[in-house]
């Protein structure tokens, strides 16, 4: 059984990075990788590790799988020193992508601090723009460079003399937005949270040295043990002393992301204290609960809707079958050469198991609907292979809105959802029936008596459009002079 | 749900080869690459496919990914024509590995021969080495290029005019083993199976024109139905006037290889008339009717062991959970660099899902256990996640004998079962209770009664020695002259 | 006839960048790679072109020569625009190489900037030092990168709305050293020679539109024609109204570098008025002048000497024979395998033509002397060719300091003249005698009575240790605080 | 000064390929590689080695220069042994191209063997039909693959126990054309020269050990000694008793390639007792008295005029000059993106040195003139610059016959003077006046009185069509039948 992997998926909403850290340990990068590697399907376009040794900063930062690139001990080698951080990115193509790869490192004046983050900046533009008018240049369009300013740029208490933490709390203070943010000095491991705690990120230790992880399952890995989230606003300072946490917002309830449970979190990883798999194994039964159907068995899309299938299948009492095969043999590149081809309706990815759905009442269990091609041909799929009838159960709520915290969806335009209502989007994919679990089913599954009106428990703006923080950049009265990120191209 | 992968996995038994062809099909090259592209899981080193445009042949071989190979517009363009066949290999590295990769090609006094096959002959250095007596030159290692050679000095009845096919049945006369083999002239397709029909190998139609693949999955991913296997010991003639059947060899009983049923093909594939996903769900619930055991729920190692895992926990009434989490992303060179690194006992394919096996009696289903350093390693992970009792069970009798006919076993020092009986098994990979399924557990499974033991229904010489043909290079009294297949380094 | 290539040469001091602008010409980025191509001797590490389409900025680098970079249609036609600047590095390895690899681009309040300087700073690291301190990020190790972040915080008379040429000028103030600097904004191509002239710049009008490039080989390969030198302490901004030449330093008398007369440019080049090509045959005839030898023939080591043999030969009225044989195929990675290779003495790059050597009195013309290693070999292998006499004439002066303006030359320790007097040479590469052209001689030979004491007519830093210039960073006070440019590994 | 690149001019003839080996010397695969690396400028497109340790052949062959291929220390060390052969090859692209990468390596009844040669039989196509007749199978379409399956079906005199040298002689005997061979088995090494000689090989020895090279620069890069050509119809084989010589064919007067000594050669090299570049300058000088012409200098076209200018100008009292850059850096895939460009008429490879050339009546010395279109252009950039006159001489008589005997040369149709007589072909070029060497005067410069007409000293076919041997392939009645040579795309 595997996990999903969003990047095989351009049906999908994607995460975008996954991030690690680890202080005083030996072979760090080495540590480092592995993490990565178990963060992988959070980004599969580029990885990067920066380590110090003590001494001098090492970056090796590629596009590609972290096997790829840090799979020979070469690489790992070069990357010497017990202190490492470590990225993961889904991103876009051409130099611009070589130049944002991540971790960034740049020279300050207290030293070298090499910086990456998961999840995205609502202001990014308008402190951009604001930095490069007092001087600051700017050579990525990431994110994270505007951080990299930020901290440059603080203005501290203790002006003559800062201390690195007081320069971090001075830049997040004026970020807006979600963000799981891993930064390495020659002296410290720093992570931390947005207010909000939208995106995840959690302390381990392995044989005493602290880890910092986007999930779990990365401390899994290498058998280092969970400690605790890094709590949504907090700042940990990990340097020879220990940990030191710091917590320079005003407090406020947390809105970590619903689609982690949902989809993009590993099921094996543990998020808020719920196991992944056995959530999305309890939204498949509300799911069950909620819009049964009489059907002779149930069949997952491969792969993320398996445990919600699962679970779907238990609560109805109804057989989970392999009624689809996937090839995760797919090249990136497999180009249909002709229209002849093109003509065959060729599906490179999954097969219907005809022997077990000829003649079959089928429930097909799909974690989400995004812009409704892959449903549409899957459904016809499993009719083809002689499915007698083809209800479709979707594990989460129509998504309607874009993400501004850091997961690439598509425009508002290109969301079915955003502009059909269910029975028309059954319609359009081909199915005798079609459900989505409600919004408080999916809250119900998740432990919660429903979902909190006024103030909700997750952040849940791509099915309800409630963002919980402000989008300057989004809303600025100055969009048009804002327009352009850059000149450069991309 | 993805279907099993035998290349990821050192410890398992590896199918080594899948074949394709085509005649009289617009774009025949573009459609042999989909037809491999299903066939990846049949061998994963190199892909090679030959077409022919009515006037010359196009090769293109290469080691990688039938995507990476035959992805681009460009490539499948260059191999022009309507007639075309393709090979998968799962195979060695370095230049010999090149040069072996198949289809083979050659001019004949008739003209160009493309050749390929999956499977094996067990007196090929025997051939061999009489052939090259009398002036042949070989420049591959294959079995193949020993077919290629027969063909080229046939002797046939009407010798001053000889039809291909006369030299073909000639040239097959001679071989002794396990084949299915696929070739393409200036003016026909030839598909043969040796005459117990060990190797599968099936026939379809695409619009009118004619297919071979090794499995009908190839057929299911270009929309071409199935029409019947190639008979063991036939060999199929398709040229401008359709197909000719011929049945050169005296007729026996079939021996299909039992092992494509338990883990070598595709669980959509229909094989012998029985679907393989369903073959395997019998599997396991005839495992779970002759091993049953008291437990909370059922786990497959991913992801070879998931259809019989879902056929003994629906048997045993027991819950079927993902309590292994497979991470696909496993790039081909991830070097552990230093002991530091070796010694945290990393997992790089695997992870327990703590939270489902957390304090419960698990009941782990695997297709076989080959060296034992997998399952070794699993059930130590699952108890560290906190499973109370790990009870494994294994949808194939123990895997005692190398494999002659095509597929990579280890030498028989290396199988496990060889030298442990089930009670040593047992304690060297820890488990509470280990159980295969029993050889006529696994003939009811399939339909039949028992194994019929005089006349077997499979070729199952790996779980009972029972080798179906003459075993030449093996056996032969002069082996010793017979031990260097090739002066060339491999 | 070849022309020198510094790069195959380890034992030779190398010219570290070429530069090019052109503005207001169709397919710029096409013209620049040409330009480049053109220059290519002067740096074969890494390319770069970025070109503007009067929208966007579009960057192109990598490592490696042009033609590998730039020799396709498709790279080309992704930088648009009529306006494009680009840069050739000889360069280091790793990341920090490609991370350096120009021309780099920012982002500033007026909207982006490209910039690329052929050059060295002699204040960078203090200005470096003192940007940081202020907040600036620098990501890069290159002077070039000091220049960008000194016009992002330039204070201008009209700090309101200062004009680019203001903040250039305010930038240029600030520095010390040598530098020849292209730019280009999305309304200005830009081009600037430091105060002294050291490194060339010229002017050039390819069918009215102006060319920016480091010699005039640049402006050939285009069928460019020549218009002037760019004056020393000239900044010339070119945009949509021509011309506007800006003289912002106190003037002083010229500079120019007179090693580019001995070897680095291109023969076929004009620089300050001369043919470089007759300028160095005037110095083998001064250097024949000057050290006359009965000899049987003049021979070159080639490429490098063979404008000075030729001028030798004529001058001395002896036969000029190539007597020794360039092999232009040297891999980069040619390594020796074993010590017994090695102990053959193998000699990759140059053979000796005995059939020309044997029994002869042998002239050897070669333009340096800088570790001594390849003359040693040379020598050998023309007295093991049967040579009976080995008389060596270098027309340089010996290089006894190191370049602080763009030259790549080994430290004041491996230079051999600078702890050995001739004798002591001639003993070491064991030839019968030797010569260096004096200093005199070599003025005299470029057109002037003798070297200007008090203010020499060309920087000859490397043979008398007069540098032109304050060299801040080599003799600043505050050195040990300056010792670490970045805690970058590079 | 560097020597003549065929592979960088598409205007020129190509020498097709360069041998090498050596026997029973330490690391006898990296001696191979230097081997071949002197001799890259007889090949450029791939090279290959296969060296024996005793107990198997291990090959390696790439596209790509020997430094490329060759130059790691990994590679050399996997070609274990003290006996290796080599070779380089100047060929064309696609798979074909890869499998045709020499040596060629067989298994036989006698044990392995490799070989590659030099040269071109003229009778490869009859005897390969006849071959695939009696079922020999062939997969390159190279000459050399015929000389291995003559060799493995050679009817020898002791046919019981055949010496491979029996078998050598039977296999030659059948052949026509020219060859130089060199082939290792696991007792000896081979070198074979055809009956006329026309392809050059040379003896020589390292410390002891026998080397075979195509020319003299291949002994000189490892200090080997020159020991004496093979002679023309010798056959040496070099085994642990030393080296022993054959002479199975008929005596007759030998005639060596004259286009080795104007242009494929390097000039280094010593060949028929004559030193290349001596030879070029002699021919010069002859040139010079045959078509002598009042003129203020002599410039060479780069690089392969000018030995031949050298000997040109001291003959004429006229001073040699470089009027013509050349530029070393000329990428494989400089393509002119557009029109725009195109029209430019750009450069890439030469540049005139204007400042030398204005107003001067200008000798340009080049070897050969082909199709003319690179003389056309270098006349023209020679009059751009502004010479007031351009005399052009050739080295070589008018190229009016394509060569059968290993040299790539363009179809009669396309060489220039098959078509145009000298006037016709300087009004063409745009020369005031244009000379070829007579055929005479060539030979006088080679030391003969003249061309002997019955019986001539040399192979000169390209310039009289005079063919040395027998042309079956081209003269068969029966040419029809052998069009193809293979039905396999190239």
């Amino acid at each position: 059984m595997t996990f999903p992997f969003p990047a095989d998926s351009p049906d999908k909403f994607h995460e975008e990075c996954g991030v690690f850290g680890i202080f005083d340990y030996p072979d760090a990068a080495a540590v480092a990788a592995l993490g990565l590697h178990a963060l992988q399907h959070r980004g599969q376009a580029s990885a990067g590790i920066v380590s110090f040794d003590g001494e001098q900063f090492h970056p090796h930062r590629a596009l590609g799988l972290v096997g790829d690139t840090f799979g020979d001990a070469d690489t790992i080698a070069r990357l010497a020193g017990r202190a490492a951080i470590g990225h993961n990115r889904y991103a876009t193509t051409g130099e611009t992508a070589v130049r944002n790869i991540q971790p960034l490192y740049a020279d300050y004046a207290f030293g070298g601090l090499a910086l990456c983050h998961n999840g995205n900046l609502t202001n990014a533009r308008y402190l951009r723009e604001s930095l490069v008018k007092d001087g600051s240049l700017f050579q990525s369009t990431t994110d994270t460079e505007v951080i990299q300013h930020l901290i440059a740029n603080a203005r501290t208490a203790n002006a003559a003399s800062p201390r690195l933490i007081d320069r971090v709390i001075a830049a997040l203070r004026q970020v807006e937005g979600a963000y799981s943010l891993v930064a390495m000095s020659q002296n410290e491991l720093i992570g931390a949270r947005d207010p909000l705690g939208v995106r995840p990120l959690v302390l381990g230790k392995l044989a005493g040295a602290w880890v910092l992880a986007s999930e779990t399952c990365a401390l899994d890995i290498m058998g280092a043990t969970y400690e605790r989230e890094v709590a949504p606003g907090e700042i940990v300072v990990i340097d020879g002393d220990g940990l030191h946490s710091h917590q320079p917002h005003p407090p406020m309830p947390a809105r970590p992301c619903i689609f982690e449970f949902i989809y993009f979190a590993r099921p094996d990883s543990t998020m808020e204290g719920t196991n992944v798999y056995q959530a999305r194994k309890s939204i498949g039964a509300e799911l069950a609960k909620e819009t049964p159907v009489d059907a002779d068995l149930v069949v997952p899309v491969p792969d993320s809707g398996v445990p919600a299938a699962i679970g779907y299948a238990a609560a109805a009492g109804l057989p989970f079958e392999l009624g689809l095969i996937r090839n995760h043999y797919v090249g990136r590149t497999f180009i249909e050469p002709t229209d002849e081809i093109r003509h065959l309706g060729v599906k490179l990815k999954h097969n219907a198991n005809a022997g077990e759905l000829a003649g079959k009442s089928v429930i097909l269990v799909d974690d989400s609907i995004v812009r409704g091609t892959t449903s549409q041909k899957i459904v016809e799929m499993v009719r083809r292979a002689g499915a007698r009838e083809v209800h479709v159960r979707i594990s989460s709520p129509p998504t309607m809105n874009p993400c501004f915290y850091g997961i690439a969806t598509p425009s508002r335009e290109e969301l079915l959802a955003a502009s059909h209502d269910v029975e028309a989007i059954r319609d359009l994919i081909g199915a005798d029936s079609l459900s989505f679990i409600s919004i408080d089913g999916l809250y119900r599954a998740l432990g919660n008596e429903a979902r909190n009106g006024a103030m909700p428990q997750y952040c849940d703006a791509c099915f309800t459009g409630d963002y919980p923080t402000a989008l300057t950049d989004r809303d600025g009265g100055n969009t048009s002079q804002l327009s352009l990120l850059s000149n450069l191209s991309s």
